[in-house]
């Protein structure tokens, strides 16, 4: 595993640029560590912000933690890909796209991030979630704190090779730690408080970069560390980062700890639920209703919000129709791309899915800051 | 039902163009046929080219005919949008979308379609199929060979009101008529000729035509006939139009009968099966191999394609993913868009749609005659 940081040998940089189409293939010698590498390609980026990621060779690489769970008994369907698209955009923070490439994480292997995630005992020394104290009292008992791991790993290239520069490392922590007293016997809840979360998460991202420098290929790299804050189960929208910090190159902690302040929310709200924004939420609420007057039919309007430093910055709107005839799937996006022109916000970035049970039908979208939705609807021959 | 042809009273023109958002609401009276109708709205276009539709009562009005079958036993699911969709295009050279509201027919009622989809007999003169003649051999009986009927209707604007001013009627006749010897028996298989199936269907349209302008607010409209040829029950695309003709206002009979070439195909092509185009399907397989060598866990790129006049028009490529991470659909979009631009014929109307078993996860698409692709990955908060 060790030598995996400088990947190289047989390198084929495909500069990969659409319509530019030509893919140039050189076999170059390489400075490696004398291990056997493989063929090393990057695809190119469609959009700026975006980055080139390293593929190995020639497939994309995963990341062998990415879905492993404590023992809590998490099952929010939305909070991995929350947890991994916040964390991409941490990492952009401190590594930018301009300058470096993406590989998901290949340091932590499964076994350890599995022993990481588990309880401290006797048999698992290297637990970062407490002990069991014997309690299963939801008040006396020592929580699950630390959920999922994942690893996202920043090259930059050097001549011939691609060199790890830099890493972040997600910590997922428990909102409520969800257990049971007995097995296959009912679900109980460890309700945990953000300070806990904070200084838990804290200390837990100091003990993992610390036993992360101890080797040799990860001493002078930059350290990321976020954390995120999971989504109870019953929830329709994942969880959200709370915090992150920087170690930089040699540092055996992570320092720099910057607050974050997100916020997700599924609209129209139920039951006593408050708005995050009553604007926001009226606005999403007069585009419902305009659109549900003139197509019946329409089995569901709903929407993601996401929220950063109190601000909507995008919207994700799910529409569910019951009818997919061609016209009046053509002529009900233009109807809703009209509606979402006057009645939704302009400055989040929103998408809105129209589909029918079986199959997306149309879809529009508007990026941040703009006004003009693009459309589409979809083919079939 | 004979006073639907002229709408008008207590009218809403909504001029509702995306980004000038401002809905006019003006409540006008008119001079209908001094019969009760309802308010009338229409919805703004969202590309050039496309129809405008007639809101009635603020609602869509869906035609009461669609999705009605005769008794044959089809039950390809690509045929009925492929049918709504060619059927528009058809209308669009006749009723420029520039002059004319769309809105789904209301003239012929699903009583009326149903006799008419029948077989002829003493219980049902209307019926446009042929009698039973009591043979159940394949090749000794009379098939069934009108399917399905759909109608479009055409209105100008007048002052305060929308006249109807066209017409179009789509005829899906069978290429294989599917039918069993007892009542949920085996099904059984009378092949009918291309040479048939025109002759037949001109027939019919005629006898459509004719008994169409005995009402008097239909005669003096430009009438379309589309003849549909449906696609056979094991195909993984619909069938195509092979002509079309127009009865002018006045006229019993249609004239001007105009061959339409077109033909679908799935790619790639399955047994023994010859490509439409050999280029168009290597283009395709290199496309195919392209990403599949570079991605695991792909189980499925097929692609529909849509040949008009023996070029490639367009193409709706389906990518199954089993991988759902959003770094893993980020880079894979990328990668997907390179090798579109590479592999994939420049010409025709591309969409490429990834998605997992669940739900879309992004989209690619690209207009006719244009190079360059844009992309979306779906979010979620």
């Amino acid at each position: 595993m060790k030598n995996f940081y400088k990947v190289g040998l047989m390198l084929t940089v495909s500069a990969l640029l659409a319509g530019c189409g030509n893919l140039t293939n050189s076999s170059l010698s390489s400075h490696s560590n004398g291990t056997k590498t493989s063929k090393v390609t990057t695809t190119g980026t469609s959009k700026s912000g975006q980055y080139s990621t390293l593929l190995q060779g020639g497939e994309y690489h995963t990341s062998a933690i990415t879905g492993l769970n404590s023992e809590s008994d998490s099952d929010n369907a939305s909070n991995p890909k929350s947890f991994e698209a916040g964390l991409l955009e941490i990492s952009k923070k401190e590594f930018s796209p301009d300058k470096y490439f993406f590989q998901e994480g290949k340091m932590i292997s499964a076994s350890q991030a599995q022993k990481w995630l588990g309880r401290k005992s006797k048999n698992n020394p290297e637990g970062l979630n407490p002990e069991d104290n014997g309690s299963t009292d939801a008040d006396k008992r020592n929580p699950i704190y630390l959920q999922q791991l994942l690893e996202q790993d920043f090259y930059t290239q050097n001549d011939k090779n691609y060199d790890l520069s830099g890493m972040t490392i997600g910590l997922s922590m428990n909102d409520v730690d969800y257990y049971t007293k007995e097995k296959y016997g009912a679900k109980f809840e460890t309700k945990i408080s953000d300070e806990q979360r904070l200084s838990e998460g804290r200390e837990m991202a100091n003990e993992i970069v610390n036993r992360l420098r101890r080797r040799s290929n990860l001493k002078n790299i930059t350290i990321t560390v976020g954390l995120y804050k999971q989504n109870v189960n019953d929830s329709l929208v994942g969880g959200t980062f709370f915090n992150y910090g920087v170690s930089s190159p040699g540092q055996k902690k992570v320092t720099n700890w910057k607050n974050i302040s997100q916020q997700n929310q599924v609209l129209p709200v139920v039951n006593d639920e408050k708005p995050i924004n009553s604007n926001d939420s009226e606005d999403f609420s007069n585009f419902k209703n305009h659109i549900q007057s003139y197509f019946s039919n329409l089995s569901g309007v709903t929407a993601q919000t996401h929220y950063q430093d109190g601000k909507l910055k995008g919207m994700a709107i799910n529409i569910t129709t019951q009818f997919y005839g061609v016209a009046q799937i053509d002529s009900f996006t233009q109807f809703v791309q009209d509606a979402a022109g006057k009645y939704l916000p302009q400055q989040p970035t929103i998408e809105i899915k129209i589909q029918t049970v079986q199959d997306p039908e149309a879809i529009l979208v508007k990026d941040y800051n703009t006004k003009q939705y693009s459309s589409h609807v979809f083919a079939s021959y």
